[in-house]
């Protein structure tokens, strides 16, 4: 039943040697929530450049093409395309991640990686300004693909 | 003011280099939600061998010690321990990282990156069983040390 | 004959664009001897956890995913699947990889990494209370795969 | 007594913060067994020109440099040398790894780690004409430093 | 028109999963100037040994493995081949690589990824007898295969 | 002579364990050449957000930390401070890189190795707009620091 523990309870991979390779994807979505005075700040200063979202996006892009040597049991896969976007609101920074893949396992890490990783990029970029800030939500929104091409909706 | 942004509203790394190496330390936390079930059958079958929250504390040290590859602007630290302990309850399992250093910045980046990477790592040890999952509350606990060796609570 | 060296005797890359994709596996084993002592101490406080032969599983996991940025003449390869497995004797741990792909090239270095990685794994954590370890025998078993689909066994 | 596991026998970090930065080296060394056969050939086609010896410096090099990044427990540490050295024997290489650090925590694992990845670089290299070889004997033969300034030896 | 940016201005990755993985190769030159004298040194001193050419030679076949995790909007990709020779001339070193694929997108960059960091590696061997050296004519100069199985001359 | 060349020849890396960790800088400069019409679709689109060039700045930061990891003979180091700047001409666009650092060896290659990679991730985004590219005048400016604290000009 968790296909990351052995019959002895022992953690263990999945074999998806017997899976084919097909077109797979998957969204998910967090956001970080910060100060309304730090969103009037980024607003003003830096939104207008995209460059804190920019940071954020391409730390994102290159964490989802890392998910397989952070966490130890997802495969490796090569990803045909990685997308985040940013919904910046009142008091909070919303970020999804779409990621697709024409491998043999689903990409729902590596979507939820780099929504994590752009969180932190977030994070990092505006904690000298707001001690406040939380990442939360983070969680998958849909999947899709795989050998029946079925579309699994998690929220 | 966002020192990650120079005049010109341009990301720029923080020069760090007139700062002395000193003794420094930050805990962050952050959750995992999971249904009841699931968090029973991790109990029955999995924590006794403590094999899921082995492979999580693992995997965030892991992480820990890549944050400045992950996160641009974050600086190299050699870190000198990385502990993550886990709080399992009814619903959701706590994660708390503790992160230390002799260098000249900061450690929040590293805790963070700790949580969120040991958050990922037992969502996809558990993703099979359970479409509910949902990661959150990712935010710094502490900080100490510094020019200052000041303690900063963050709640 | 050395496919690692061209004709005049420099390093140089297999051309692999040739061979097609085909399932491949290789399963690779060696051994840590430590002193019974040692071995004593590990199935008293560690082996039940499982900790120190989770922890080199793991190690070995994720070493296998690296193999083609730790040897440089290896080629890139996703994997489907990585198992280690261990066999705790009087004075000694026996370590069994299997590697599993579906590229076009063996898994033999993938598998003989994961065994080596797992073995300084258990060398680190025991290092403390044994300075008589030796890490040895490492050697491939067998070789499955590949454009005849043949077996070949090394020993 | 485990430095790498808790009192309730988790895997644990050692925490290093307490520890001074102070010249501290190890010196691991190993083998790599083949035929007669290919030692001939290596030394007919290869030695001369340094090739693939030259690639398993190289490859040991850069592994140690990457040893905390493959070994969960092992401390972050910029290393001040690594040195690589070989003994071509009629049926082995001998390969030992000297290496150096100033910080604070001893580098046995980072040796151990340039000598175990050196030898699989050779396998690699010579795998297409030799199936007998074996990876044996990777020990540590001295360590020195520390806040004792004392010399270990091994055997 | 710029494939990396999407109607708005911000950076995005091209989604490749509509792409069939073809045979694609590049092929990618540039040169490291640097005095006669030193030239004269490494012919007397290394290049009998091939030393600091075969370092380079590994240095940018290592590299090319990592042009997505280099280059941030760059694809994952499994290298079939990567190939890289020197021409010694009386006061550079020219370089080419050649880089092969079976995937979905071109392999343009990691060729010139290759190329880079080969002239990087000999910089840096040859930086202690030489302050006047410069990299320079980093261009691609053909590309083979995609849907089209078209040739590209560059130059 | 060839610090990086031992007495039979071999590449040896420099043993710094001797050296003093002191303030240490470098600055590299480089260009890409490309049409004047891809220059103009820079500015007209791209540059007012500044997101080819924060994405090459960003390339260039995270290149630097990696450089010991690219370059086989390179010492590790935590770099204090990272910047790239750029300065958009008609025909080109000139990359600098300031590089600083406190521990015991220089700077250089971190500083050339930025520019590199800074100077490939604006080609890979031009790249399906201009055929003509040219990465160029990659080269050392200034070095500071070290036991002497003197500055070395290149230029």
């Amino acid at each position: 039943m968790f296909t990351h523990l052995d019959s002895s309870g022992n953690v263990a991979m999945v074999d998806v040697s017997g899976k084919p390779g097909t077109m797979r994807s998957a969204r998910a979505s967090g956001h970080i929530a910060m100060s309304p005075a730090t969103i009037g700040l980024l607003e003003e200063n830096a939104l207008p450049k995209g460059n804190v979202l920019t940071a954020a996006k391409l730390a994102g892009i290159q964490a989802a093409k890392q998910a397989s040597a952070l966490i130890p049991l997802c495969h490796q896969l090569n990803l045909s395309w990685i997308d985040l976007s940013f919904d910046v609101q009142s008091d909070r920074i919303l970020i999804t991640a779409t990621v697709k893949t024409k491998e043999a396992t689903g990409v729902e890490m590596e979507a939820l990686t780099a929504v994590s990783v752009a969180a932190l990029t977030i994070y990092d970029m505006c904690k000298a300004v707001d001690l406040s800030m939380e990442i939360g939500s983070i969680r998958l929104d849909e999947k899709r693909g795989g050998k029946r091409q079925e579309t699994q909706r998690y929220r």
